[in-house]
Protein backbone atom coordinates (compact mmCIF):
# COMPACT_ATOMS: atom_id res chain seq x y z
CA UNK A 1 0.00 0.00 0.00
CA UNK A 2 0.99 3.39 -0.62
CA UNK A 3 -0.34 6.23 0.49
CA UNK A 4 -1.28 9.32 -1.73
CA UNK A 5 -1.98 13.24 -1.37
CA UNK A 6 -3.96 14.65 -3.86
CA UNK A 7 -4.60 18.52 -4.22
CA UNK A 8 -7.86 19.13 -5.69
CA UNK A 9 -9.57 21.91 -7.39
CA UNK A 10 -14.09 21.41 -7.94
CA UNK A 11 -16.43 23.77 -8.90
CA UNK A 12 -19.11 22.70 -6.44
CA UNK A 13 -22.14 23.76 -8.37
CA UNK A 14 -23.11 20.14 -9.77
CA UNK A 15 -21.85 18.29 -6.59
CA UNK A 16 -23.89 17.47 -3.03
CA UNK A 17 -20.72 18.16 -0.88
CA UNK A 18 -17.45 16.32 -0.52
CA UNK A 19 -18.93 13.71 1.72
CA UNK A 20 -19.80 10.68 0.13
CA UNK A 21 -23.88 9.82 0.20
CA UNK A 22 -26.03 7.25 -1.49
CA UNK A 23 -27.27 7.94 -4.39
CA UNK A 24 -26.19 11.55 -4.54
CA UNK A 25 -23.19 13.08 -6.95
CA UNK A 26 -20.45 13.98 -4.19
CA UNK A 27 -16.55 15.10 -4.31
CA UNK A 28 -15.36 12.17 -2.34
CA UNK A 29 -18.08 9.62 -3.61
CA UNK A 30 -16.60 10.15 -7.42
CA UNK A 31 -12.75 10.01 -6.54
CA UNK A 32 -13.59 6.89 -5.13
CA UNK A 33 -15.09 5.46 -8.09
CA UNK A 34 -12.63 6.15 -9.77
CA UNK A 35 -9.83 5.13 -7.53
CA UNK A 36 -11.94 1.60 -7.80
CA UNK A 37 -12.12 1.62 -11.24
CA UNK A 38 -8.07 1.86 -11.36
CA UNK A 39 -7.75 -1.20 -8.86
CA UNK A 40 -9.98 -2.92 -10.76
CA UNK A 41 -12.87 -2.73 -8.15
CA UNK A 42 -10.96 -3.19 -4.90
CA UNK A 43 -12.42 -0.18 -2.48
CA UNK A 44 -10.37 2.74 -1.88
CA UNK A 45 -11.08 4.76 1.16
CA UNK A 46 -10.94 9.01 0.81
CA UNK A 47 -9.98 11.08 3.53
CA UNK A 48 -10.94 14.73 2.92
CA UNK A 49 -9.46 17.78 4.89
CA UNK A 50 -13.12 18.06 5.80
CA UNK A 51 -16.11 18.83 4.10
CA UNK A 52 -17.67 20.98 2.05
CA UNK A 53 -21.35 21.61 1.59
CA UNK A 54 -23.32 21.57 -1.59
CA UNK A 55 -22.51 24.49 -3.81
CA UNK A 56 -19.03 25.48 -1.77
CA UNK A 57 -15.80 25.17 -4.50
CA UNK A 58 -11.79 24.36 -3.89
CA UNK A 59 -9.16 25.09 -5.31
CA UNK A 60 -6.87 23.46 -2.54
CA UNK A 61 -9.13 20.57 -1.33
CA UNK A 62 -7.00 17.75 0.24
CA UNK A 63 -7.30 13.96 -0.25
CA UNK A 64 -5.42 11.21 1.26
CA UNK A 65 -5.47 7.66 0.31
CA UNK A 66 -3.96 4.10 0.73
CA UNK A 67 -3.34 2.39 -2.65
CA UNK A 68 -2.57 -0.96 -3.29
CA UNK A 69 -0.18 -0.62 -5.68
CA UNK A 70 2.78 1.88 -6.50
CA UNK A 71 2.57 4.06 -9.21
CA UNK A 72 4.80 7.47 -9.50
CA UNK A 73 3.00 10.37 -8.53
CA UNK A 74 3.01 12.38 -11.35
CA UNK A 75 1.30 8.87 -13.04
CA UNK A 76 -1.32 9.03 -10.08
CA UNK A 77 -1.63 12.09 -11.14
CA UNK A 78 -2.78 11.89 -14.83
CA UNK A 79 -4.53 8.38 -14.34
CA UNK A 80 -7.00 10.00 -12.02
CA UNK A 81 -7.75 13.12 -13.88
CA UNK A 82 -8.20 10.89 -17.16
CA UNK A 83 -10.98 9.61 -15.00
CA UNK A 84 -12.81 12.52 -13.08
CA UNK A 85 -15.52 14.40 -14.71
CA UNK A 86 -14.52 17.79 -15.79
CA UNK A 87 -15.94 19.79 -12.68
CA UNK A 88 -12.81 18.19 -10.33
CA UNK A 89 -9.37 18.34 -11.21
CA UNK A 90 -6.34 16.95 -9.37
CA UNK A 91 -3.56 19.53 -9.07
CA UNK A 92 -0.64 18.31 -7.26
CA UNK A 93 0.10 14.68 -6.75
CA UNK A 94 2.23 13.32 -3.70
CA UNK A 95 3.34 10.03 -2.12
CA UNK A 96 3.42 10.76 1.93
CA UNK A 97 4.79 8.70 4.76
CA UNK A 98 2.03 6.08 6.11
CA UNK A 99 0.69 8.39 8.89
CA UNK A 100 -0.52 11.18 6.93
CA UNK A 101 -3.89 11.82 7.24
CA UNK A 102 -5.69 14.11 5.52
CA UNK A 103 -7.96 15.74 8.09
CA UNK A 104 -5.83 14.46 11.27
CA UNK A 105 -2.82 16.56 10.16
CA UNK A 106 -4.43 19.81 9.16
CA UNK A 107 -2.73 22.60 10.75
CA UNK A 108 -4.60 25.52 8.89
CA UNK A 109 -6.98 26.03 6.44
CA UNK A 110 -7.82 29.12 4.20
CA UNK A 111 -10.77 29.85 3.03
CA UNK A 112 -12.30 32.87 0.35
CA UNK A 113 -15.55 34.28 0.07
CA UNK A 114 -16.40 36.56 -2.76
CA UNK A 115 -19.38 38.81 -2.94
CA UNK A 116 -20.42 40.22 -5.89
CA UNK A 117 -21.57 44.14 -5.12
CA UNK A 118 -23.20 44.97 -8.50
CA UNK A 119 -27.32 45.75 -9.12
CA UNK A 120 -28.09 43.29 -11.13
CA UNK A 121 -27.39 39.09 -10.44
CA UNK A 122 -24.69 38.61 -12.91
CA UNK A 123 -25.48 35.45 -15.40
CA UNK A 124 -21.87 34.27 -15.41
CA UNK A 125 -21.25 34.98 -10.98
CA UNK A 126 -24.51 33.13 -10.20
CA UNK A 127 -23.11 30.14 -8.98
CA UNK A 128 -19.99 31.54 -7.83
CA UNK A 129 -20.30 34.10 -5.66
CA UNK A 130 -23.00 35.50 -3.13
CA UNK A 131 -24.56 38.74 -3.89
CA UNK A 132 -24.72 41.94 -1.87
CA UNK A 133 -26.46 44.70 -3.74
CA UNK A 134 -27.03 46.76 -1.06
CA UNK A 135 -24.66 49.80 -0.18
CA UNK A 136 -21.51 48.90 1.72
CA UNK A 137 -18.47 51.02 3.23
CA UNK A 138 -15.87 49.05 3.04
CA UNK A 139 -13.51 50.55 5.70
CA UNK A 140 -15.98 49.36 8.20
CA UNK A 141 -15.59 45.78 7.01
CA UNK A 142 -12.00 46.42 6.78
CA UNK A 143 -12.14 47.84 10.67
CA UNK A 144 -14.29 44.80 11.35
CA UNK A 145 -12.84 42.48 10.25
CA UNK A 146 -9.24 42.58 12.42
CA UNK A 147 -11.31 41.80 15.73
CA UNK A 148 -11.91 37.94 14.58
CA UNK A 149 -7.87 37.46 14.66
CA UNK A 150 -7.06 35.45 17.57
CA UNK A 151 -8.52 32.53 19.90
CA UNK A 152 -12.33 33.20 20.42
CA UNK A 153 -15.63 31.24 21.23
CA UNK A 154 -17.25 31.11 17.69
CA UNK A 155 -20.72 29.72 19.62
CA UNK A 156 -22.52 32.53 17.68
CA UNK A 157 -21.17 31.42 14.45
CA UNK A 158 -21.99 27.90 14.55
CA UNK A 159 -24.57 26.22 12.59
CA UNK A 160 -27.02 24.65 14.60
CA UNK A 161 -26.95 20.66 13.91
CA UNK A 162 -23.13 20.50 14.43
CA UNK A 163 -21.70 18.13 16.97
CA UNK A 164 -18.54 19.78 17.82
CA UNK A 165 -18.60 20.42 21.33
CA UNK A 166 -15.51 22.77 21.85
CA UNK A 167 -16.15 25.98 19.92
CA UNK A 168 -12.85 27.83 20.33
CA UNK A 169 -11.01 28.46 17.11
CA UNK A 170 -8.23 30.76 16.45
CA UNK A 171 -8.26 32.99 13.15
CA UNK A 172 -4.65 33.66 12.34
CA UNK A 173 -5.60 35.89 9.46
CA UNK A 174 -8.85 37.87 8.15
CA UNK A 175 -8.91 40.26 5.66
CA UNK A 176 -11.05 41.74 2.65
CA UNK A 177 -10.68 43.25 -0.46
CA UNK A 178 -12.78 45.24 -3.14
CA UNK A 179 -11.61 44.44 -6.81
CA UNK A 180 -13.24 47.48 -8.86
CA UNK A 181 -12.96 45.86 -12.06
CA UNK A 182 -15.00 42.98 -10.61
CA UNK A 183 -16.85 44.91 -8.79
CA UNK A 184 -16.51 42.48 -6.03
CA UNK A 185 -15.29 42.06 -2.30
CA UNK A 186 -13.44 38.84 -1.68
CA UNK A 187 -12.99 38.14 1.94
CA UNK A 188 -9.61 35.52 3.33
CA UNK A 189 -9.86 33.91 6.48
CA UNK A 190 -7.34 31.67 7.66
CA UNK A 191 -7.80 29.70 11.05
CA UNK A 192 -6.67 26.04 13.04
CA UNK A 193 -10.29 25.30 12.53
CA UNK A 194 -13.62 26.04 11.17
CA UNK A 195 -17.16 25.65 12.48
CA UNK A 196 -20.42 24.48 10.65
CA UNK A 197 -21.17 27.07 8.50
CA UNK A 198 -19.15 29.55 10.18
CA UNK A 199 -17.17 31.58 7.34
CA UNK A 200 -20.53 31.59 5.87
CA UNK A 201 -22.06 33.20 8.85
CA UNK A 202 -18.94 35.19 9.73
CA UNK A 203 -19.80 37.23 6.20
CA UNK A 204 -23.24 37.38 6.43
CA UNK A 205 -22.07 39.44 9.69
CA UNK A 206 -19.40 41.66 8.07
CA UNK A 207 -22.23 42.50 5.30
CA UNK A 208 -24.69 44.08 7.76
CA UNK A 209 -21.18 45.84 9.63
CA UNK A 210 -20.72 47.44 6.48
CA UNK A 211 -24.20 48.28 5.68
CA UNK A 212 -24.32 49.74 8.68
CA UNK A 213 -27.14 47.95 10.13
CA UNK A 214 -24.61 46.36 13.14
CA UNK A 215 -22.58 48.45 14.85
CA UNK A 216 -18.69 47.83 13.27
CA UNK A 217 -17.09 46.53 16.64
CA UNK A 218 -20.10 43.76 17.71
CA UNK A 219 -17.67 40.80 17.49
CA UNK A 220 -16.33 40.84 20.86
CA UNK A 221 -20.18 40.94 22.08
CA UNK A 222 -21.10 38.42 19.65
CA UNK A 223 -18.26 36.44 20.88
CA UNK A 224 -19.06 36.62 24.45
CA UNK A 225 -23.28 35.96 24.22
CA UNK A 226 -22.50 32.75 22.56
CA UNK A 227 -26.17 32.65 20.53
CA UNK A 228 -26.60 31.75 17.35
CA UNK A 229 -29.57 33.90 17.20
CA UNK A 230 -27.02 37.15 17.18
CA UNK A 231 -25.93 36.34 14.12
CA UNK A 232 -28.94 35.68 12.24
CA UNK A 233 -27.24 35.24 8.17
CA UNK A 234 -25.44 33.23 6.05
CA UNK A 235 -24.03 34.28 3.02
CA UNK A 236 -24.97 31.75 0.37
CA UNK A 237 -22.71 28.68 -0.48
CA UNK A 238 -21.62 29.74 -4.00
CA UNK A 239 -19.57 32.19 -3.00
CA UNK A 240 -17.50 29.98 -1.13
CA UNK A 241 -13.90 28.03 -1.51
CA UNK A 242 -11.61 26.45 0.53
CA UNK A 243 -8.87 27.74 -0.57
CA UNK A 244 -5.79 25.99 0.92
CA UNK A 245 -5.04 23.43 3.68
CA UNK A 246 -1.99 23.32 6.05
CA UNK A 247 -0.32 20.56 7.33
CA UNK B 1 -47.52 49.97 -30.52
CA UNK B 2 -43.86 51.00 -28.34
CA UNK B 3 -40.63 49.82 -29.58
CA UNK B 4 -38.08 49.03 -27.28
CA UNK B 5 -34.61 48.01 -27.13
CA UNK B 6 -32.97 46.03 -24.52
CA UNK B 7 -29.19 45.12 -24.17
CA UNK B 8 -28.95 41.69 -22.55
CA UNK B 9 -26.37 39.53 -20.84
CA UNK B 10 -26.49 36.03 -20.68
CA UNK B 11 -24.70 32.55 -19.72
CA UNK B 12 -25.63 30.64 -23.16
CA UNK B 13 -24.46 26.97 -20.98
CA UNK B 14 -28.07 26.10 -20.26
CA UNK B 15 -29.61 27.77 -23.65
CA UNK B 16 -29.89 26.06 -27.19
CA UNK B 17 -28.77 29.63 -28.50
CA UNK B 18 -30.33 32.57 -29.25
CA UNK B 19 -33.22 31.67 -31.77
CA UNK B 20 -36.50 30.33 -30.75
CA UNK B 21 -37.10 26.34 -31.26
CA UNK B 22 -39.95 24.29 -30.01
CA UNK B 23 -39.50 22.59 -27.17
CA UNK B 24 -36.16 23.92 -26.60
CA UNK B 25 -34.80 26.47 -24.41
CA UNK B 26 -33.29 29.14 -25.92
CA UNK B 27 -33.23 33.43 -25.23
CA UNK B 28 -35.52 34.26 -27.78
CA UNK B 29 -38.28 32.38 -26.42
CA UNK B 30 -37.61 32.69 -22.73
CA UNK B 31 -38.14 36.72 -23.67
CA UNK B 32 -40.91 36.38 -25.82
CA UNK B 33 -42.55 33.87 -22.73
CA UNK B 34 -41.68 36.63 -20.25
CA UNK B 35 -43.12 39.17 -22.30
CA UNK B 36 -46.22 37.48 -23.09
CA UNK B 37 -46.87 37.06 -19.32
CA UNK B 38 -46.50 40.84 -19.00
CA UNK B 39 -49.04 41.32 -21.98
CA UNK B 40 -51.45 38.23 -20.26
CA UNK B 41 -50.69 36.18 -23.29
CA UNK B 42 -50.67 38.66 -26.28
CA UNK B 43 -47.46 37.30 -28.10
CA UNK B 44 -44.90 39.70 -28.85
CA UNK B 45 -42.08 39.10 -31.19
CA UNK B 46 -38.89 39.42 -30.30
CA UNK B 47 -35.97 40.33 -32.66
CA UNK B 48 -32.16 39.49 -31.80
CA UNK B 49 -29.62 41.35 -33.80
CA UNK B 50 -28.29 37.83 -34.44
CA UNK B 51 -28.49 34.49 -33.19
CA UNK B 52 -25.61 32.89 -31.15
CA UNK B 53 -25.19 29.13 -31.20
CA UNK B 54 -26.14 26.79 -28.27
CA UNK B 55 -23.20 27.30 -25.30
CA UNK B 56 -22.22 30.92 -26.27
CA UNK B 57 -22.41 33.57 -24.39
CA UNK B 58 -23.02 37.70 -24.55
CA UNK B 59 -22.35 40.29 -22.49
CA UNK B 60 -24.55 43.16 -25.30
CA UNK B 61 -26.36 41.25 -27.20
CA UNK B 62 -29.58 43.36 -28.63
CA UNK B 63 -33.06 42.90 -29.30
CA UNK B 64 -35.77 45.15 -30.15
CA UNK B 65 -40.15 44.12 -29.68
CA UNK B 66 -43.33 46.51 -30.45
CA UNK B 67 -44.74 46.31 -26.94
CA UNK B 68 -48.70 46.72 -26.66
CA UNK B 69 -48.02 50.22 -24.16
CA UNK B 70 -46.09 52.26 -23.22
CA UNK B 71 -44.57 51.82 -20.21
CA UNK B 72 -41.50 53.61 -19.24
CA UNK B 73 -37.83 51.95 -20.22
CA UNK B 74 -36.71 51.56 -16.49
CA UNK B 75 -39.95 49.99 -15.90
CA UNK B 76 -39.63 47.99 -18.33
CA UNK B 77 -36.26 46.72 -17.57
CA UNK B 78 -37.28 45.71 -14.00
CA UNK B 79 -40.44 44.38 -14.88
CA UNK B 80 -38.18 41.46 -17.50
CA UNK B 81 -35.59 41.22 -15.03
CA UNK B 82 -37.95 39.97 -12.29
CA UNK B 83 -39.43 37.47 -14.38
CA UNK B 84 -36.21 36.09 -16.54
CA UNK B 85 -34.38 33.23 -14.67
CA UNK B 86 -31.01 33.63 -13.21
CA UNK B 87 -28.71 33.19 -16.32
CA UNK B 88 -29.97 35.98 -18.57
CA UNK B 89 -30.50 39.46 -17.48
CA UNK B 90 -30.99 42.94 -18.97
CA UNK B 91 -28.82 45.80 -18.87
CA UNK B 92 -29.91 48.62 -20.22
CA UNK B 93 -33.53 49.47 -22.02
CA UNK B 94 -34.28 51.78 -24.34
CA UNK B 95 -37.48 53.21 -25.89
CA UNK B 96 -36.31 53.60 -29.58
CA UNK B 97 -38.04 55.12 -32.98
CA UNK B 98 -40.50 52.86 -34.58
CA UNK B 99 -38.41 51.96 -37.23
CA UNK B 100 -35.63 50.57 -35.55
CA UNK B 101 -34.53 46.91 -35.98
CA UNK B 102 -32.46 44.76 -33.70
CA UNK B 103 -31.12 43.01 -37.26
CA UNK B 104 -31.67 45.00 -39.47
CA UNK B 105 -29.63 48.32 -38.16
CA UNK B 106 -26.94 46.38 -36.66
CA UNK B 107 -23.39 48.48 -38.27
CA UNK B 108 -20.69 46.90 -36.16
CA UNK B 109 -20.37 43.44 -33.61
CA UNK B 110 -17.54 43.07 -31.72
CA UNK B 111 -17.11 39.22 -30.64
CA UNK B 112 -14.71 38.24 -27.85
CA UNK B 113 -13.26 34.72 -27.49
CA UNK B 114 -11.30 33.29 -24.24
CA UNK B 115 -9.15 30.64 -24.49
CA UNK B 116 -7.61 29.17 -21.20
CA UNK B 117 -3.74 27.77 -22.03
CA UNK B 118 -3.55 25.92 -18.95
CA UNK B 119 -2.39 22.55 -18.90
CA UNK B 120 -5.39 20.66 -17.50
CA UNK B 121 -9.33 21.86 -17.59
CA UNK B 122 -9.72 24.25 -15.33
CA UNK B 123 -13.20 23.36 -13.66
CA UNK B 124 -14.62 26.68 -13.32
CA UNK B 125 -13.62 27.92 -17.02
CA UNK B 126 -15.49 24.97 -18.89
CA UNK B 127 -18.35 26.43 -20.11
CA UNK B 128 -16.84 30.23 -20.30
CA UNK B 129 -13.27 29.31 -22.25
CA UNK B 130 -11.95 27.63 -25.22
CA UNK B 131 -9.18 25.03 -23.73
CA UNK B 132 -5.42 25.08 -25.70
CA UNK B 133 -3.12 23.35 -23.43
CA UNK B 134 -0.34 22.97 -26.72
CA UNK B 135 2.62 25.74 -26.87
CA UNK B 136 1.90 28.98 -28.40
CA UNK B 137 3.83 31.90 -29.03
CA UNK B 138 1.57 34.79 -28.69
CA UNK B 139 3.92 37.44 -31.09
CA UNK B 140 3.33 35.04 -34.39
CA UNK B 141 -0.98 35.16 -33.14
CA UNK B 142 -0.57 38.83 -32.84
CA UNK B 143 1.31 39.38 -35.87
CA UNK B 144 -1.12 37.07 -38.19
CA UNK B 145 -4.33 38.53 -36.72
CA UNK B 146 -3.63 42.07 -38.62
CA UNK B 147 -4.32 40.52 -41.82
CA UNK B 148 -7.79 39.82 -40.97
CA UNK B 149 -8.44 43.57 -40.59
CA UNK B 150 -9.82 44.76 -44.23
CA UNK B 151 -12.15 43.72 -46.32
CA UNK B 152 -12.10 39.88 -47.32
CA UNK B 153 -14.02 36.95 -48.55
CA UNK B 154 -14.42 34.58 -45.36
CA UNK B 155 -15.53 31.86 -47.88
CA UNK B 156 -13.00 29.42 -46.04
CA UNK B 157 -13.75 30.26 -42.49
CA UNK B 158 -17.81 29.74 -42.72
CA UNK B 159 -19.41 26.62 -41.47
CA UNK B 160 -21.70 25.26 -44.26
CA UNK B 161 -25.33 25.14 -43.76
CA UNK B 162 -25.08 28.93 -43.97
CA UNK B 163 -27.33 30.27 -46.88
CA UNK B 164 -25.66 33.45 -47.47
CA UNK B 165 -23.89 33.76 -50.54
CA UNK B 166 -21.98 37.03 -50.03
CA UNK B 167 -18.88 35.96 -47.91
CA UNK B 168 -17.44 39.46 -47.81
CA UNK B 169 -16.66 40.65 -44.68
CA UNK B 170 -15.06 43.87 -43.65
CA UNK B 171 -13.12 43.57 -39.98
CA UNK B 172 -12.36 46.72 -38.52
CA UNK B 173 -10.28 45.61 -35.86
CA UNK B 174 -8.44 42.24 -34.24
CA UNK B 175 -7.06 41.87 -31.67
CA UNK B 176 -5.15 39.69 -29.00
CA UNK B 177 -4.37 40.14 -25.29
CA UNK B 178 -2.53 36.99 -23.01
CA UNK B 179 -3.60 37.73 -19.44
CA UNK B 180 -0.89 36.65 -17.34
CA UNK B 181 -3.23 36.09 -14.01
CA UNK B 182 -5.50 33.97 -15.64
CA UNK B 183 -3.39 32.28 -18.16
CA UNK B 184 -5.89 33.08 -21.00
CA UNK B 185 -5.38 34.42 -24.39
CA UNK B 186 -8.39 36.93 -24.87
CA UNK B 187 -9.51 37.62 -28.77
CA UNK B 188 -11.58 40.69 -30.10
CA UNK B 189 -13.27 41.13 -33.61
CA UNK B 190 -14.80 43.72 -34.65
CA UNK B 191 -16.33 43.67 -38.21
CA UNK B 192 -19.89 44.54 -39.90
CA UNK B 193 -21.14 41.03 -39.85
CA UNK B 194 -19.79 37.42 -39.23
CA UNK B 195 -20.91 34.42 -40.75
CA UNK B 196 -21.73 30.81 -38.81
CA UNK B 197 -19.15 29.86 -36.75
CA UNK B 198 -16.22 32.35 -38.56
CA UNK B 199 -15.49 33.55 -35.46
CA UNK B 200 -14.66 30.15 -34.07
CA UNK B 201 -13.07 28.84 -37.22
CA UNK B 202 -11.01 32.06 -36.96
CA UNK B 203 -9.60 31.74 -33.46
CA UNK B 204 -9.14 27.58 -34.43
CA UNK B 205 -6.75 29.32 -37.45
CA UNK B 206 -5.08 31.88 -34.99
CA UNK B 207 -4.40 28.65 -32.74
CA UNK B 208 -2.50 26.55 -35.39
CA UNK B 209 -0.34 29.54 -36.36
CA UNK B 210 0.59 30.39 -32.23
CA UNK B 211 1.29 26.41 -32.27
CA UNK B 212 3.85 26.58 -35.39
CA UNK B 213 1.33 24.26 -37.48
CA UNK B 214 0.61 26.85 -40.11
CA UNK B 215 2.44 29.41 -41.47
CA UNK B 216 2.12 32.80 -39.73
CA UNK B 217 0.70 34.85 -42.73
CA UNK B 218 -1.45 32.12 -44.25
CA UNK B 219 -4.30 34.15 -44.34
CA UNK B 220 -3.97 35.54 -47.79
CA UNK B 221 -3.89 32.13 -49.06
CA UNK B 222 -7.14 31.41 -47.28
CA UNK B 223 -9.10 34.16 -48.44
CA UNK B 224 -8.18 33.18 -52.15
CA UNK B 225 -8.69 29.06 -52.05
CA UNK B 226 -12.23 30.06 -50.74
CA UNK B 227 -12.06 26.60 -49.10
CA UNK B 228 -13.70 25.96 -45.93
CA UNK B 229 -11.40 22.55 -45.83
CA UNK B 230 -7.97 24.08 -45.68
CA UNK B 231 -9.27 26.07 -42.37
CA UNK B 232 -10.50 22.80 -40.49
CA UNK B 233 -10.84 23.39 -37.12
CA UNK B 234 -13.94 25.12 -34.96
CA UNK B 235 -12.79 26.55 -31.41
CA UNK B 236 -15.22 25.33 -29.07
CA UNK B 237 -18.73 27.48 -28.44
CA UNK B 238 -18.34 27.64 -24.70
CA UNK B 239 -15.33 30.48 -25.42
CA UNK B 240 -17.39 32.99 -27.41
CA UNK B 241 -18.67 35.69 -26.17
CA UNK B 242 -20.79 38.35 -28.43
CA UNK B 243 -19.50 41.70 -26.74
CA UNK B 244 -21.24 44.47 -27.87
CA UNK B 245 -23.39 45.43 -31.27
CA UNK B 246 -23.27 48.78 -32.52
CA UNK B 247 -26.27 50.46 -34.53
Amino acid sequence: MTNYKLTIAYDGSNFHGFQRQPDQRTVQGILEKVLSKMTKGKHVEVLGSGRTDAGVHAFGQVVSFQYPGNIPADSMLKAVNSLLPLDVITKKSEIVADDFHARFGVKKKTYSYRVDCGHYTDPFKRFYTGHYPYSLDVHKIEDAIVDLIGEHDFTSFAASGGVIENKVRTIYDANVKYLEDSNELVFEFTGNGFLYNMVRILVATLLEIGNGRRPVHDFQRLFEVKDRQEARGTAPASGLYLKEVFY
